[in-house]
């Protein structure tokens, strides 16, 4: 089973593709999709294109994307919620079922704690994953959510159902 | 000149279109998204559906998106900001210039005050476009952007340079 992790944001969107095979992780690419234009509706368009030619490069079964909001300030959290609105649409066009994780969710599946920080994330998704070269930041979130989301469904019992749904 | 306006939410989108034609201001149609699905990611794909075939039926010259926060709370203001995402995508991939009205400068424009509630909303966009039939709050609001965004760009000089990008 192949699953896309996403960590929306309005410039840079980080995404990571692993596969999942009994209860072994591969790491199959990771990368970040640097939103072009001046206007937001440019930058969102820019979003969607990317996103979706992700999508169509590594054909996921299943998706998930990073759930978070920017407690203090209205204005950051809306322009999040924008990109996260595409983040969520590329997939759901796509046929995909789509979990959704907070980062502190995503940080104790993958470090153990829920308050790590982007080096420790980093850092636990090379261990996770032997060999792979991170695109940065952003990219490592992404593919922490992809190992968050394996973990759930293989502990849940979901990961059947999960692949039935994705005609695996 | 065909203008769209659209008032976006994660369960109702209203939207409204406008015909201007020199100083005068026709109504097209009006209408409301009810946003499908028991998921986040169900609703923002029928939103986008939705909405692409009101652009599609009435094939609007340019779009006008509201652009509003809640600020007290982030959760509220991110669910907002997804099906903004997808109400800004939609006219983007129609290849449409998109200006953005925040709500006060809305009512400023369409009633003459920027706190005016609901029903002074409605009844000026049923003095502006006379046997309009109103589809809802949503909807009534969604006119009124369109209204507002036909104001700026006739007083502003851009609709020479508006209609010009829009091939008309």
């Amino acid at each position: 089973m192949r699953v896309i992790g996403i960590d929306p944001g309005l410039r840079h969107t980080g995404w990571g593709v692993v596969d999942s095979s009994g209860s072994r992780i591969s790491h199959v690419a990771n990368g970040t999709c640097n939103s072009e234009g001046t206007t937001l509706a440019e930058r969102l368009l820019s979003l969607h294109l990317q996103l979706a030619e992700v999508l169509r490069q590594h054909a996921p079964d299943a998706a998930a994307v990073e759930q978070t909001f920017v407690n203090r300030d209205g204005a950051g959290t809306l322009k999040l919620g924008q990109a996260r609105g595409i983040a969520m649409l590329v997939p759901a066009q796509a046929g995909l079922a789509i979990g959704e994780y907070a980062p502190n969710a995503v940080k104790k599946a993958v470090v153990g704690v829920g308050h790590a920080d982007k080096r420790q994330v980093a850092h636990m998704v090379r261990l996770h994953l032997p060999g792979v070269e991170l695109d940065g930041a952003d990219a490592a979130d992404a593919l922490a959510i992809a190992i968050c989301h394996v973990h759930h469904l293989q502990s849940s019992g979901h990961l059947a159902a999960a692949l039935q749904r994705a005609g695996a």
